[in-house]
């Protein structure tokens, strides 16, 4: 088959490599219908994630049809119409028993370490994947679901919702702020609403992205370069700060514009990937009763997502801005690596 | 009356001043019975605090009789026995009435600012206080229980309950792990067994306070200066890491031994009072699922605890390890000031 | 002034009585400049409520101008624009200090019942109306909120929301029926979302108020008198039945209809005001893992689900639909009393 | 092997079967080392529950050996020691995903039914019992913990604890009243504090099981065949009633108990096994603010007792009344049967 193989920092190519075939009675093999790029693929091909090694096949998200299952699989069958997860769950262990899948026990990449696809084994950037615990981690499609919507539940819509809008315990009538509107950070505004939440503030450097963000259901936006940013954002809530205030870019700068806009007994969600450590103000902030949470997201929302995208509950089709075919995977991360310029959110790749 | 008065950094006297009277009908007078120093007095008197001007009266732990009350008072009278808890509450704003006393927006002393006693008012290291909110801010003492054990109620007992345990979110079965022996840290380990702490570890430099920590509850201690401290931790979870640890000192370095020995998906709640930043390594952090919380006392759990210490379900007798009268005030601050010394948990100073 | 007064059942006049008078310090007295009538306003009239003597002013939900204030209010001034909860609250005993004004101890009325209004002393359906424990018992009105959607807000939207959606322990992507469409019903409808309901059924006899019932939000309707309507009903779910059944009628057969709907450990969330016992057949439920709530309303939401009306996220518009003076008093009870006929959800009492 | 087989009501017979085998590579068999008699055995044998056919070998719950496993099970090997959980798990389900073992949708016995043994498939009263769902069904037992002590995870410490105390929404501080003190009271008793029960008040009519209440954590007793038997119950709260009433024996009189003793805003948490309807006098409970939780157990928290059973912070080693052997299993029976008399609470079968 076709895979697009990582072949160490800045390298890598679409090229013919054998097909996955069974290798546990847990697992399944997923004809890969639709895939997409992440942002983390883009860190992996700078060499920031080590543990992805040369011949690695890259890419955690997709949607496709089970073409070959193993013998301990019951509940699903060949021809299956499926969204692969990007954490696998081995369903057994302690974690896995308690919904943390991002740190399942289970052998098959690491113990430890739920995201394993385009990590620790071969991704779904190809036109095949194997899925270990496959009943686990794959979930069947709804009829009337498209590949371009269900594609958003494989990560980034249970990302949003999980590690922004659940971690950060939004509540009935909260003020939320999202730091950050790329794909998570727009996850996280399309699904602030289930929670109840009665402002969402979409913070950006972009005007394009903060006009974007309403439409995925922000209620106002602030240009942090702005010099009255601050009081803009205050001034959206009853003076004291937001009551939820999600990072979603994983650097110094905004986690700290978190750190100035939550109000006491507030939260602090951290859903960005961070490159570097980051200054805690604890000395002000222990008084302040805030909480601060961050995290791999566990796809355990995933099945009642879905439920709320084929009851198009939630608008999923605005997050698909640029369709490839497989065999033009090069062409699709440029596109996706110059995202300021052409504007993806997210780039959605088709058998054909 | 008698008062300990400050008079600016390392300056303070027990000295007569006039007598606090009502001043609004939600108020009440109380004679102090008993009242104790706490750390935060010693850092008022190096001058770290600087919103404490000369001229306050300190303390905000107290047990005494009512001598006074305002008109609007109908559920105390003159003569009740009565708890000072640290914290005041209006009980009608926003904050209050979610249990965030802490931030309550009453403008007695400050809006938003729960802890007023020898802050920005008049506190209890006194022969009388007035105590403003009363009926939010006092709690009747149950005959029998005596004022040392009752005492305990006014700060340190909630400090580690509300803010080590139960913002740490322990549950039944956890290993919690104590990083700080003090009053606080002997807090939170006297009451992790009310959520069903299965394990609970005392972390500190001091080997008696190691020990003594036993008599609290710990069922193991670690000294954090082993070359294996880190594998003894681990040794006592399924190897992955405290559920939750506890930070009851607040420097970085033990703010930091939180961070180590945390398990994915675990609760760091810090209870220390920081004097400067931490670093926080979320480039590791942000991928084990943690949580970070922080925060001042609310006293939402006051009375539930009294009701516990009245029922002999907490060794709060073990806490008050001198006493003094008031008038030995100055002896008292000498005694907890060099705690190290002299072993002293807490301090009691009693009418006569 | 003019005010509604009980005679005993049956019994009742639009007739005057004397101005009410601040009482207590923490009292106020509210000019009524809206108000409405509810359906225990009819069962008091029938003579169902005994604690109702003749001689008491009917009414618990209004909106109005603060006139009077007592010494101890602080944080209300006269002028102010208020909406009066149905539910008194003394916000300094344990059931107040817990959200459960329900039963707040306050000796206003009686101690441990939160409804006094019209119940056990003299209420809103009266030109003035005395409000004791006022802090924590009205609530102003923010600009642009007109008195008939504020109105809701005294009983009808937190009964829904609170005793319904929150008891129901809705959550995101639940499949939730509504049983029974008056205007507790339509609250609980309209405010199931808040919490992410992923369907709404909404459940009645009448066709016209389940075609009503979707423009309060309900994703579909089921007649319980067709043959097949349980069938229905569980075709709107994954076959095992509705994750929250909300009884909103109070009599046993719309009991036993949620009885029949809910899913394995799903939520029965009871909302009627019931005059009967209802058999509950607990040798099929209790291997169902069922839970079954009940309770009067807090108002503790009140404040929320105002902000949620200010941001016009909650169609209370569609509620008010007949209009009145004071003055029209008796015919607007006629009016509110044939609403089978009238189609009156709620009627609007203004000042003029 | 010898099996102790149901042949109808009234009969049984300890016989030889077929050894079982593996039947799906999720399986394994369990050598059965120590065994005990619930109940539920005598109401199968009464011919009370239908779903058990003649020639079904009886028996939920087991501490044993693994003999064979099939080939898809990773986590277990034979020679492993391990508790058999009295409900089976699939891990993969959407009841499973979330805790609700009880109705697990795997086919095992029956899509819907987490119990199984001895119900819908050969139980554990016998020589060898097939595991199916192996790995989500079975848990290794520590060492240092004997089988009289890993047996009583099977069903009656985790049904007590879940059903009871979880469901009950026992918090610190609580006063809590179990109303019959059989094996399932008891294990509710015994692990109210988990949660942080205040007082534990133990209501049975046999005075030498109330007695006995008390090794097991109860803090009280009451007769409730005293005339003031209410009266001193609420003695025992703030006269406003009980925090939480757990009913753990099954008929209208001792569900009516809880109902009579709760407080508004309190729990009444149904262990017991129903063969009949309650009344329940809805038309004066609706107004209380109560909550009626009922089901039968998951057994997800299985393991985080097991870990406080071998940190010996509990005392179930008091359960077990009466040892026998598998051979006298008829005796065992026996002796079960007549536990008023024979003050039997768990009778232990072993291997030899």
């Amino acid at each position: 088959m076709k895979a697009l193989v990582y072949h160490g920092p800045g390298q890598k190519a679409w090229e013919e490599i054998p097909d996955p075939t069974i290798q546990a009675p847990t697992d399944v093999v997923v004809q890969v219908d639709t895939t997409t790029i992440c942002g983390s693929d883009l860190h992996i091909l700078k060499g920031d994630v080590p543990a992805v090694k040369p011949g690695r096949v890259l890419g955690h998200e997709a949607v496709g049809t089970i073409t070959q299952i193993g013998d301990a699989v019951t509940t699903l069958a060949v021809g299956d119409r499926v969204i692969v997860s990007c954490i696998k769950s081995c369903g057994k262990c302690s974690f896995c028993k308690t919904g943390i899948y991002s740190h399942c026990l289970g052998d098959e990449g690491a113990s430890g370490m739920g995201w394993i696809f385009g990590h620790l084994i071969d991704g779904t950037q190809a036109e095949y994947v194997r899925v270990p615990y496959a009943e686990n981690s794959v979930y069947k499609v709804p009829a009337g679901v498209p590949d371009d919507h269900a594609i958003m539940l494989s990560d980034i819509l249970p990302t949003g919702f999980e590690i922004g809008v659940l971690y950060g315990q939004v509540k009935p009538g909260d003020v939320v702020a999202v730091v950050g509107t790329g794909p998570v950070g727009l996850a996280a505004i399309m699904t602030a609403g289930l929670q109840g939440a009665a402002r969402i503030i979409a913070i950006d450097l972009d005007a394009n992205r903060r006009e974007q963000a309403h439409k995925f259901g922000a209620t106002h936006d602030v240009d942090p370069r702005a010099a009255d940013w601050k009081q803009q954002v205050l001034a959206l809530t009853d003076g004291l700060g937001v009551d939820v205030a999600i990072e979603a870019v994983g650097v110094p700068a905004t986690f700290g514009t978190c750190v100035d806009i939550v109000r006491p007994g507030g939260n602090i969600a951290n859903v960005g990937v961070h490159g570097a450590p980051v200054e805690l103000p604890i000395q002000n902030l222990w008084i302040h009763n805030i909480n601060i949470s961050m995290g791999l997201v566990n796809t355990n929302t995933l099945s009642m997502l879905l439920n709320l995208v084929a009851e198009k509950k939630l608008p999923v089709d605005l997050m698909a801005t640029h369709y490839f075919t497989l065999d033009q995977m090069m062409e699709a991360y440029d596109t996706f690596a110059r995202a300021a310029e052409t504007k993806a959110l997210k780039v959605i790749l088709t058998r054909s």
